[in-house]
């Protein structure tokens, strides 16, 4: 099915990679847009472009650095990031790599430019199991960000849909490896851990929930090789 | 009453300002929020710097310079500004000088900032004319976007509230003049023009509006000594 265009945020690492290959395979029109905020490292921001490319996406990159969000760990360098068990991550309490208000500064950012050209969707990556941990990540909170947006913004105003897609929302790590390897993501591309090294450190709760999904889709990480 | 900290979005223009004083006056410790996101000029930040500080409220600024918003006639330069009647402005079409999404971006910001510093209301200064023109100054955008926040913060996970107040909503020109003039706001020091030039154009929408605005309340605008 032909759609119009879809923008896709597009953070470089394994879901939201998934996520804007979903999109394209949808049949959107895509765009990429990724958002510097002041992370830790810019090793992710350089394989969302190269991730873009690969897709066939427009790539569009906005840099902003509130110097409120150093109260996160994923921002502030001089703060230990977490490391528990994978079986916990993402279960109980909000986790100091909660970046206060995140997806709804994303998500705002990227309804603007879908305003401004035209889109009819905005996709993100967040799926089950960010949900438990991070309140901006429940489908609760994207459905009234969705209404906020229709009645917010011009095209809402002129009647046209405005849709935000979070195509991951029931999958765990696990399944967002199988689908992305039936989408053809090229996975190795993909950055997710928390650390900016040449290669991924291994003890943090992005890589470790990332190597059990691989583990549990019998997949071996190209990323690794 | 004594009340928590309110995060306030402060343009540097008549409406914020008057918006900050309300704050103030209602008991809350303020800080101002700022954002440059590639405005025409870069008067109304100077502006906010100098309220905020004659309010005796905190001030924070962020920039960020999304491309697209250049199809905004306040943005780019290159469109021309429109030029209409000041009974019409801001009833019926979206004016070329909606900035896509824009008021989603600024409380999205506004809200990120509230939940890292533990502010119980953000507050902007929408108003009756805006809401015409603009979909995103509209009551029930507010309202719904509100909503999204309380289910998309940690504040709102840990059930605090977390209030968007838009106290100028139901106030004409001239009634946020009164107000202002009441408030002691430094009524002279705000700018409205959306040229940048060293005194008001006199021709632009916002200048129009703001001088019925100080004719209707009886009073001389500052701004023009």
């Amino acid at each position: 099915m032909r759609r119009g265009r879809a923008i896709i945020l597009l953070s470089g690492g394994l879901d939201s990679a998934t996520a804007l290959y979903w999109a394209a395979h949808r049949g959107y029109r895509t765009t990429a847009l990724s958002v510097g905020y002041g992370q830790r490292h810019a090793r992710e921001l350089s394989c969302a472009r190269r991730l873009a490319r690969a897709a066939g996406a427009d790539w569009v990159r906005v840099r902003l650095a509130p110097p409120w969000l150093r109260s996160s760990s994923l921002v502030d360098a001089a703060r230990p990031l977490p490391d528990m068990p994978a079986a916990r991550i993402g279960f109980g309490a909000i986790p100091s790599t909660y970046v206060p208000g995140r997806n709804a500064v994303l998500l705002a950012l990227a309804v603007s430019l879908a305003d401004a050209r035209g889109a009819e969707a905005v996709v993100i990556g967040t799926n089950h199991r960010d949900c438990s941990g991070y309140p901006d990540c429940r489908p609760a909170f994207l459905r009234a960000f969705a209404k906020a947006v229709s009645l917010g913004t011009k095209r809402g105003a002129l009647g046209r849909r405005l849709d935000i897609l979070a195509p991951l929302q029931k999958l765990e790590k696990a399944g967002i490896v199988r689908l992305g390897l039936r989408l053809g993501v090229p996975l190795g591309w993909t950055w997710s851990c928390y650390r900016g090294g040449e290669r991924p450190c291994g003890r943090c709760d992005s890589c470790k929930l990332r190597a059990r999904g691989f583990r549990e889709a019998g997949a071996a990480d190209p990323a690794l090789r």
